[in-house]
């Protein structure tokens, strides 16, 4: 029995984004059903969940008795029992390339995208994005190269291809990744697997009450 | 044989924070000895130290036939290998603190970090750093409500500690954890570890050829 908590209602520009995404498309690549716990932003804040979730944050599985939060932890927990997301002979490089994901690239690739769509009108924008934008795309430089004659990440396709892609879509509305062409084939790659485009209109359902419109 | 790369130099004001401390801080744990190789910043942007490091960072862990990257999943392998760096039972909670620490509370930290000590004089910085520093603020008060009642992390001392701490150090010159009393605290029992104090007068030594100068 797997429960996954998430929000009940999100702004308009994160349907799609939230990331209860990264452990729905898991779970649909592994075939495993589940079942959501919706909570509000102020359930998130209580004494209560913070025990689950310490800073409050979205997304928490509950698979049998085990709590888990962190969605590396929870794409490892899962990986580590679903061959089909974790590969026991490739374990090493994909833990790598989690941490990669969410240590190496993501930080940089969410400061420029916050940046972009938070703060496009504000003076101290303007003066900080050439640093931000310039750090962000040496780390899809490296990636692009990586991706020479590879399909995936590390080997077979796994967990840490869902962690990166989710990460590379935080600039879905920049078309910079669109500048790699490797880098834009592997992500066109991962996103038309039938389980992202599953989990991506169940996400969209929740949240816009509409079926899912997709791009890549 | 374990050997693990790092920078032959840095500037000054890196001695004592550079990433490999991490894993030397492990290594001394679990009583590992260790070889270092040394490497210069135009090296690590060769295409041959690309193919061990995609992104051109440091550390690098050679353990026998493995060739590891990223701080997290060098201190999963070891931990992996070694009880005192994680206690099995406890594998799970230390895995979702090891992603914490690098995805929930690395990025916030190492924002306030950068714009504190490399952009203090900027405009731009002044207009922004209220936003980041409430950002970090956030965290670490997360962090403090959790150490309620408890002694580290995770039950037992483990890398998740290890990957805090350090992250933790980011904010040494501007006295914020120190507003957080159990934080603080944990922060101290860390750094007086017998293996945290070896592996920081080690980095010292090589960086700065002078003693370590240890302060909480």
């Amino acid at each position: 029995m797997i429960t996954l908590t998430t929000f009940r209602s999100v702004p308009p520009f994160a349907a799609g984004y939230v990331r209860d995404l990264r452990v729905r498309w898991a779970l649909e690549e592994a075939g495993l059903p589940y079942t959501l716990r919706l909570i509000d932003f102020e359930e998130a804040a209580l004494p209560g969940y913070r025990k689950e979730q310490p800073f409050g944050q979205i997304p928490v599985l509950h698979d049998g008795d085990r709590v888990l939060f962190e969605t590396g932890a929870i794409l490892l927990h899962l990986g580590e029992r679903h061959p089909a997301l974790l590969p026991p002979a490739e374990r090493e490089q994909v833990t790598m390339w989690m941490f990669a994901a969410l240590n190496s690239v993501e930080p940089y690739l969410a400061d420029l995208a916050m940046l972009a769509m938070f703060h496009a009108d504000e003076a101290w924008a303007g003066a900080r994005r050439p640093a931000v934008e310039e750090l962000a795309l040496k780390r899809l430089d490296s990636l692009d190269v990586w991706l020479d004659g590879r399909d995936w990440l590390a080997g077979s396709f796994s967990v840490a291809d869902i962690l990166m892609v989710s990460v590379l879509r935080l600039l879905d509305s920049m078309n910079l990744v669109k500048r790699y062409v490797r880098l834009h084939a592997y992500k066109t790659r991962c996103t038309e697997r039938p389980a992202f485009r599953k989990a991506l209109a169940d996400q969209l359902a929740l949240y816009t009450h509409q079926p899912a419109a997709i791009s890549n």
